[in-house]
């Protein structure tokens, strides 16, 4: 009997406006253990870009750490992407959620001028040498393409978001609920979720498809 | 065609160690929309007992609300508990998470002479005089036991809080992953799911099944 395929997940925080998106982040992990395969759970230890009361919207008058609050999802099993190492993993997954685009990038302050988390720039180009597929959901397949450029994503139908991948040499694609797109030249896949107004059980849809395309070709 | 059956879920915060133990009261979410229901999220407008950093494990000089967290796993979408009204919802459901022994009650700190958030308390009691069900998963068959008293529940295999169960008055019954008791003359339904040491595809497989017997009732 083969191993069990292992799939590393970097998480951004903990809560869409601000972090990751719960949903996504616990349904990738549930699509991964569901299909089989083994996860483990990596966030850049890095100051939050702020925090935001997600029952108002607004900015709160506090400072939270991007890996101390993406424990939360992990249970407490979660480590410092900076030790990620492309050679003990068969993938390198992001789910969505705000904070790709203010903790893993500052694609939501500088659209497709934006800079990229130092540690995740290391892990995707290190995940592209080794050819082994990297995953991206929602608003995280902007954070890739700044990274690679020219590569083929979609981040679903949102066309100021299309636009600013077009913007730093990426191809977007528009898809609806459930639709993965794979780039060849890289291998990277990516689906819309919550890019999309979706609910919970499109959402499992979604990271159930990316985590079959992935395992498919690994 | 009849109308879709609505849940109602309390939150606890946003995180297993402080609140809302975030895989349950996801695929709680995840097991209601996939079988065709509805829900709607609540939690009680209160101070945490305490903040815990999932990292270490080590309480953290801050103060969170547990509504405002609770909102992180809601999207926003989320109302406080004392506006609901039984007369509105199919059913009442509880994920676990430490929340529930420290912000809906103060079980984990007093075990069972713990005192219940009186939100919570009114919104058990309603339900049950509607004659409506009550789901709890993980430890939150305790914080259901301390408000009924004769009520027969499961929170896994655990002797130490089985026993306490039943020092509030309480039957416990063992059960292993995915299995769910159903107290007859309550109607409550519980079910053990991180109270075992279990995997991320064993939460949805007894959320998956206490909201099936939950659905199957109504």
């Amino acid at each position: 009997m083969s191993e069990k395929k292992k799939i590393a997940i970097v998480l951004s925080g903990n809560g869409v406006y601000d972090g990751a998106e719960i949903h996504e982040a616990t349904l990738t992990m549930l699509a991964i253990a569901q299909q089989g395969a083994s996860y483990e759970l990596f966030a850049p230890n890095v100051e939050q870009a702020h925090v935001i009361n997600h029952l108002t919207g607004e900015e709160m008058p506090e400072k939270r750490n991007v890996l101390i609050e993406a424990a939360r999802i992990a249970r407490g099993n979660i480590a410092d992407l900076n030790t990620y190492q492309a050679s003990q993993f068969d993938a390198l997954v992001f789910p969505g959620g705000f904070g790709a685009a203010k903790n893993l990038s500052t694609f939501a302050f500088e659209g497709p001028d934006c800079t990229v988390n130092p540690d995740v720039e290391k892990a995707v180009k290190e995940t592209v040498a080794a050819q082994k597929p990297i995953g991206a959901l929602c608003i995280s397949p902007a954070v890739i393409t700044r990274i690679l450029k020219d590569v083929e994503v979609t981040i679903g139908q949102d066309s100021g978001t299309a636009g600013a991948i077009e913007k730093m040499g990426g191809k977007h694609v528009n898809t609806t609920h459930g639709e993965v797109v794979h780039d060849s030249k890289y291998n990277v896949y990516t689906t819309p979720c919550y890019m999309l107004d979706a609910s919970i059980d499109q959402i499992a849809d979604g990271a159930t498809n990316i985590i079959k395309a992935i395992l498919k070709a690994i």
